[in-house]
C-alpha cells in the first residue's frame, strides 16, 4: 500500500520540514520525527568499519535508554562522517539542543545525517532551525510527506510504504495497527545492515512493542527486504533503519506476530524496492531470481556477483540479452557451480539451458523483454535448494554524470 | 623496455596473422606463434569456474604433452564459451588442422579464443585461413607486432613487452637471453589467475627452461603482476597467460634464477599496466599503494575494493578528489581497519590524516593531480606491515558506451 492519507500515518507521532541551508540548492534539509512519548525503539546500522558520527551517538543513547527515543533529527546535505572529533561534537550539540526545545533527555535524540562525506557539519545550521521547525510539526499526511522530502539526496522521489493490520487483544476488542515509513537512498546503495546505504529508513508504527520484541522483528526484516539489494555495490558509512512504536493504537504486539511481521515486512520490501527504483541513474530494475544453489549464502553470492558487475549493468543499460556475460558473473561468483547445468531464463523466456544458449533463444524477444523498465531474471543452478530474491538496477551514463561530478 | 627492433625477438619463434573473418570490422583476427620446436610451456588461466572450451582443451593438452607446445592458435571476435559440446568440438577441430599444417601432435597446439561469450565458435573459418597463414609466419619485429595486433578485441593500442639479460654458463661463456610479451585486454579486466580477463598474454623467451622450472616463475610472477590489475572487476572465462621457452639462445636457466625471474616480473608488469593503460573507456590509470595493513592479504582486500567502487572510480573521472568516498570504501573493504588512524595521500599531497581531513588539505591542489591521465594513491592504514601495489582505471562514459552496445 503506498496510499498517503491522514488515516495511515501512525497515531504518536508529529513531523516537520525546515530549510536548514545545508543543501546547496537551498531545498529543504533538516527534519524532525517527534514522538509524543518516548517511543519504543530497534535500529540497525552499517556494517561499514568507517561509521559516520551520528550512528556512534545513536548506539550509546539507545544503549543509555535502553531503547526509547522521542525525537529523530535527520538531516541531508552532510554525512557528519570522517570529521573526527568535531563530528562528534556536532552531532552532541545538535542532541542537546534538540532535547532542550522539546523538553527531553539528550539521550532520547536519535541523529541521523546524509550526503558529503569529510566535510564538517555545521550543528549551528541545524540549532538554528529548530524554532521554526517546532512551529512546523504535524501529523498529518502532509507533515509526514514533507518529512519525507527533506532528507532526500541525489533521489528523484520520496519513498513511502504503508500498511494497517487489526490486533485483537484478550478480550476480544479489535485494535487497528498502523505501520507507515519514508526513507532515502539512491547512490552508494548497497546496504549491509547490522542486523545496512546512505539508505536511511524510519518505519512507524503505533502498536505497543517493547524494545526487545521491536528489535527482533527488525532483524528479522532486513534480511529480506534493505540486505536484499543493491545499486552501485558502495556501503555506506551512515545507513540506518530506524523502528519506532509509539503504543497510540493501545493495540500491545509481544515477539512472533506473524500478522504484524508480515505487515512490517510489507512495508520494508516495498521501502527497499522504492530505493533500487530510484537508483542513481537507473533506467531499469531488475529483480533476480536464485534458485538451485547448494545453499542460501550462494544464491546470495551468485545475486551480489550479478548486481556489482559493470559488464552485466552496462549491458542491460543497452537492453542487450548478452547473457554471456551473465554466465561470466556466476562462474566468478564464488558459488557452488556446474557450468553445463546453469539456466537463465529473461520472464518466462528461456535464455539459457544447461550453460548454453538455449535452442529457443530468440534475440529479438529477448530483446524485447530487456527493455522493458522492470524485469525479472530467473538462475536455476541445479545444486541444491538454496535461493534467494535480489533487486537491483543498471549502469547508465545518468550514474557517472551524477558522480563524477558530486563534490567540485 | 618497449623497443620493438628485430633484435629484441627471442629466436626459436615465427609469427603470423591473417583475417579469418570472425572480426565484423573484417580486421585480422587469427594469430600464430609457431615454435621451431616444440618449446617448454607453462601457463596460468582463470579461476572463473566457468572457463572457455579452448582452456579444457589447452589443459589437456599441457597434460598429455608434459609441458610442450609447438603452436599457439589465437583468435579474437568470439570467446568460444559457453557453447556446450560444439565449442569444444571447434577448439579440437581447431588444433587438429593447425597440427596437420605443421606435422605436429594435435596435443602440441595451444587455442586462445577472445570476444563474444555464448555464440559457437565457427572453426570452419579459422581452418580455411590456415594455409595464408602459414605463408605470412616470420620471425622479425614486423611479423611480431601483426600477431600481436590481429588478436585486440576492444583495446586500442598494442600491448608488448621486451626484456633482454645475459647468463653466463658454467665454463664462462656469456648468452643473451632474450623475453618478449604480447596482449590484449581492455575489459571484463580483474583477472585472478590460477597461479588471470579476457587477458591473453603470452610471454615467449629463447632461454631453454625446463617446463616444471618454467612453471615456478609463471607462478610468482602472475602474483606480483597480472593479479594486480583490474579495470572493471569482472574476472573473464578465457583469461589465459602462457610462457614459452624455445631454448634457441643457448643458454639453460634453471630454478631460481633472480636475474631471469627479475626480467620477467619487468616484462610481466609492464604488460600488466599496458593493459589497464588501455582499459576500456579509461581517462586515468590509478596506482594504488596500500601499506600499513594488518597483512597482505589486508592490503589487497583495501586495494580491491576500492579498484571496484563505482562511486571512487567515477570521482576520477571528474578529477574530483572526494576522498571520503576511499574512506568509505576502505571500510566495508573486509580489512582490519581503526577508522581513526586512516592516512590517505595523492602523490605527495596529504588529503587525509587519522581518519579525517588533513589540516593541510587542498582542495584545488589536490584536483589538479588527479587531473593527470596517470597518479598515484597512497594508504596508510597503521595496522601492521601488510603491503600491495595495484593498478586500476576509472569509470567513464566511454566505458558504459562501449559495454551498452556490444552484442547487438
Amino acid at each position: 500500500m503506498r496510499d498517503l492519507s491522514n488515516g495511515s500515518i501512525p497515531r504518536g507521532f508529529r513531523f516537520g520540514a525546515a530549510k536548514a541551508g545545508l543543501k546547496a540548492s537551498g531545498r529543504p534539509d533538516f527534519a524532525l520525527i517527534v514522538a509524543d512519548e518516548p517511543a519504543s525503539a530497534a535500529a540497525a546500522f552499517t556494517s561499514n568499519r568507517v561509521i559516520a558520527a551520528p550512528l556512534v551517538v545513536d548506539k550509546e543513547n539507545l544503549t543509555a535508554t535502553g531503547g526509547r527515543v522521542r525525537v529523530a533529527a535527520i538531516n541531508a546535505g552532510n554525512a557528519n562522517c570522517a570529521a573526527g572529533e568535531a563530528g562528534l561534537q556536532a552531532a552532541r550539540a545538535t542532541c542537546a539542543a534538540v532535547a532542550q526545545t522539546f523538553g527531553c533527555r539528550a539521550e532520547e535524540v536519535f541523529p541521523s545525517s546524509t550526503g558529503i562525506i569529510g566535510v564538517p557539519l555545521p550543528a549551528e545550521k541545524l540549532i538554528a532551525a529548530l524554532p521554526e521547525l517546532a512551529e512546523s510539526l504535524g501529523c498529518e499526511s502532509s507533515h509526514f510527506s514533507e518529512a519525507a522530502h527533506a532528507i532526500l539526496t541525489t533521489d528523484l522521489v520520496e519513498k513511502m510504504a504503508f500498511a494497517r493490520l487489526e490486533i485483537k487483544s484478550g478480550d476480544g476488542a479489535v485494535s487497528e495497527v498502523r505501520i507507515a515509513a519514508f526513507g532515502k537512498g539512491s547512490g552508494m546503495i548497497h546496504p549491509q545492515l547490522v542486523p545496512h546505504a546512505t539508505m536511511l529508513v524510519y518505519v512507524l508504527t503505533d502498536a505497543a512493542v517493547e524494545p526487545g520484541d521491536l528489535d527482533g522483528y527488525l532483524r528479522a526484516v532486513v534480511e529480506v527486504s534493505f540486505n536484499r539489494i543493491s545499486v552501485d555495490g558502495d556501503t555506506s558509512t551512515n545507513d540506518t533503519v530506524l523502528l519506532l512504536a509509539s503504543g497510540a493504537s493501545g493495540a500491545r504486539i509481544g515477539a512472533g506476530d506473524a500478522a504484524f511481521a508480515a505487515a512490517l515486512t510489507e512495508v520494508c520490501t516495498s521501502m527497499a524496492r522504492q530505493v533500487v527504483a530510484d537508483g542513481e541513474g537507473a533506467t531499469h530494475v531488475v529483480e533476480l531470481r536464485v534458485g538451485g544453489a547448494a545453499n542460501d549464502a550462494d544464491a546470495l553470492r551468485v545475486a551480489k556477483a550479478i548486481a556489482h558487475s559493470p559488464l552485466v549493468k552496462t549491458a542491460w543499460a543497452g537492453c542487450d540479452p548478452n547473457w554471456g556475460r551473465l554466465v561470466a558473473t556466476i562462474g566468478y561468483s564464488g558459488a557452488q557451480v556446474d557450468p553445463g547445468r546453469i539456466d537463465i531464463r529473461f520472464g518466462e523466456l528461456q535464455i539459457c539451458r544447461d550453460g548454453g544458449r538455449a535452442a529457443e533463444f530468440d534475440e529479438a524477444a529477448a530483446h524485447e523483454y530487456i527493455s522493458q523498465r522492470e524485469f525479472s531474471i530467473s538462475i536455476d543452478l541445479h545444486q541444491g535448494k538454496g535461493s534467494c530474491v535480489f533487486w537491483t538496477t543498471d549502469l547508465t551514463h545518468q550514474y557517472i554524470s551524477i558522480n563524477a561530478d558530486y563534490s567540485t
